[in-house]
């Protein structure tokens, strides 16, 4: 045996995660695409299938009372809190994330223009001299970048797109909102929440941060770096199943003027009041939009069950451990010159994926996949790799780093 | 046995949809509550069971693919179109009902003003002269009217809130488009969807319908008649699940400009370019925004299976069958001056409930409900009877009529 297989068992061995991976359903195959689609939870299955047989096929319309359905969207909010350092109250799930991308940017303007809360006249103010930029991470997933046109567009705002770092040369009086992504999900790089939120506050902007790619994986610390707002999916990092619905965080002291673009009647302070007029709901639920999608819903809750228990910080630890072990695996397996890592060494700068730049990248990842070692391609050169804390292996990385360099030399 | 009964079991004994109650998951329950959520369909448990099982916990990622996870929005929009009267490729299915609204909403707006495509300039024209006016039906389902509020102030418009019957004449050619509701949600009558798009043309504007409560339950004809755009959830008459995913038609000569005020990646011509520009997709695909919510989406497309073979013309026979015999039960049965009918006489004018009007009506229908039949309260004083032709009987209406008489008796 290799002694990085040997080292793989060590630390495998004194891995406080490791029983973990039992709560999950997984066969031999090394799953290293948990930064695309989580792994089942093995409590899924049942709990989906009683969601279905008897609160709807049972008790049918009253579920929406007795089993929770209506208050799902706060209620699994509050579960998600925790592992994204928000106290309770401040996130409601639902919707996808390119739905609350929108309610975010549209309400970040909006509240930096002080013109948050239930305006009667309806109306924008098209501020000439007033904020009327947002800048966008021009490294980000191109939804957010194709949204944020949108929402520049509607509220009469000129999109800047930028690189994360010259975002602060950039912030100014003119400046409503930033809209950054906490990870690049081509390079795994990990961008400076902290540092980036406060300057964005120093030039009187809000900062709006999309956590797809960290939530579940680092710690965040919302309420710690006084993130105004925030979306994520739950698909990746939260295991919560194919399409799971996003959540939305609104911090609590914006709560009170944030002033959605979707003002649905799930956000409405009456809902069954059947009101014409609308009326904001207060906390985090004035983010809700429309009738929650309640199967999804109820199988991320109980996808969430298996961060009972989980400290964030051990997550964080392992997630570091096993990125740099593949690293150290790949430099040692792989002829020099045939990969190079896009991922930063730096540990600040990391997020829980590793991502390899080489030729035929999407050939290679195809017979990588056919060896039973699962990432992913990201156009033109990308391997993308995965590293879920909860599931992954120190064995699972030293295998995928033994495969890719025998894949490489044939 | 009572006339009534007698006649029942003849009506009954002739039906040609009676088989398709076996096709759901029912005890015996008179179940009047499926225009509000739908039964569950027999054959939806085991293949949401085989979704989550094998396509997410064994192939994972590779169902995007092999399981057909990525064209499920369009694919389950073309087994809507038939139930509504549209050709294939006109509907995408995902997100709420009021999100849906939203981009038809906006999107109207935008063709009436000839801005639809892909405008480099990112601006609208916030034009003083031209179309500047949107209609919305004042006796609306509440959250069509907060969305079309929040789509007037972001596209400069002012909103106008009108019973339906008043919009002919407050048409003109500031009108952008008009938003109506195919059937009213409380007293459950069908408005003229002909006429009143035919109206939306003549001024030069567009119709938006929410077909929330008519599709499944009656002929909508959205291509016969000139309908622009249309949404409609699927929980009630299509038996999707709670909160199961909405769908969005556009109409095709409207697709080529269908300009989306929600462009996420999953309208992206080339998704998996990951390009910083956003370029359309053609076709109705333009309607999607986000990943879409798998599990509800597939819930919902095992759920469409029992309309194999049923005419929607024989749905809405049986509809009005069923609605006139329990209006003639309930007149029969209860006497003089305890309940008012709010539902229209005329066929014509009359969806697929009844909603009547009595004293106390929340605590009649709690009293409804522990007897076995389910319908639901609307304030302030409304019971509604909701009348699904697929799975509800001519006994079942003439059980809850006398029920509701010996309620009212006490």
């Amino acid at each position: 045996m290799s002694d990085l297989r040997s080292e793989a068992e060590v630390w495998d061995a004194k891995d406080e995660l490791a029983a973990k991976r039992a709560e999950f359903v997984l066969d031999d195959t090394v799953y290293l695409d948990g930064n695309s689609l989580g792994a089942l939870p093995a409590n899924v299955p049942g709990r989906v299938a009683d969601v279905i047989a008897r609160q709807w096929g049972e008790l049918r319309i009253r579920s929406w009372g007795e089993s929770g359905w209506w208050t799902a969207p706060e209620r699994i909010g509050d579960r998600v809190a925790p592992l994204v350092g928000a106290a309770p109250g401040q996130i409601v799930v639902g919707d996808s994330t390119s739905v609350n991308v929108f309610k975010a940017l549209v309400g970040a303007v909006r509240l930096a223009r002080g013109e948050g809360g239930d305006r009667p006249d309806g109306g924008d103010r098209h501020s000439d001299g007033g904020r009327d930029e947002i800048i966008v991470d021009a490294t980000t997933f191109p939804t957010d970048g194709y949204i944020a046109q949108s929402a520049a567009r509607l509220t009469g705002c000129r999109l800047i797109p930028l690189a994360p770092a010259e975002v602060p040369a950039a912030l100014g009086p003119r400046t409503a909102a930033v809209l950054l992504n906490h990870a690049d999900y081509r390079t795994g790089r990990l961008h400076d929440l902290p540092g980036l939120t406060a300057a964005a506050h120093a030039a009187g902007a809000l900062a709006v941060w999309d956590l797809c790619h960290t939530a579940g994986a680092l710690p965040v610390g919302l309420d710690e770096h006084g993130v105004d707002l925030a979306v994520g999916c739950t698909y990746k990092y939260l295991n919560g199943g194919p399409g799971s619905p996003a959540y939305l965080y609104v911090r609590e002291e914006h709560q009170e003027r944030f002033d959605s673009p979707l003002p649905g009647w799930n956000a409405h302070a009456e809902p069954f009041g059947m009101r014409p007029d609308f009326e904001p709901a207060q906390g985090a639920v004035r983010g809700r939009v429309g009738t929650p999608d309640i199967l999804s819903m109820l199988a991320l809750e109980a996808a969430l069950d298996v961060w009972d228990g989980v400290s964030v910080d051990a997550v964080r630890a392992k997630s570091l451990a096993l990125t740099d072990f593949f690293l150290r695996c790949v430099e040692t397996y792989v002829p020099p010159g045939l990969v190079e890592s896009l991922t930063p060494a730096a540990h600040a700068e990391r997020g829980s994926q590793v991502a390899l730049r080489c030729a035929d990248a999407g050939d290679v990842m195809k017979r990588l996949i056919d060896q039973g070692v699962v990432g992913d391609f990201r156009a033109p050169d990308v391997l993308r790799f995965g590293f879920t804390p909860l599931y992954v292996s120190f064995a699972d990385a030293e295998r995928a780093a033994r495969v890719l360099a025998r894949t490489l030399a044939v």
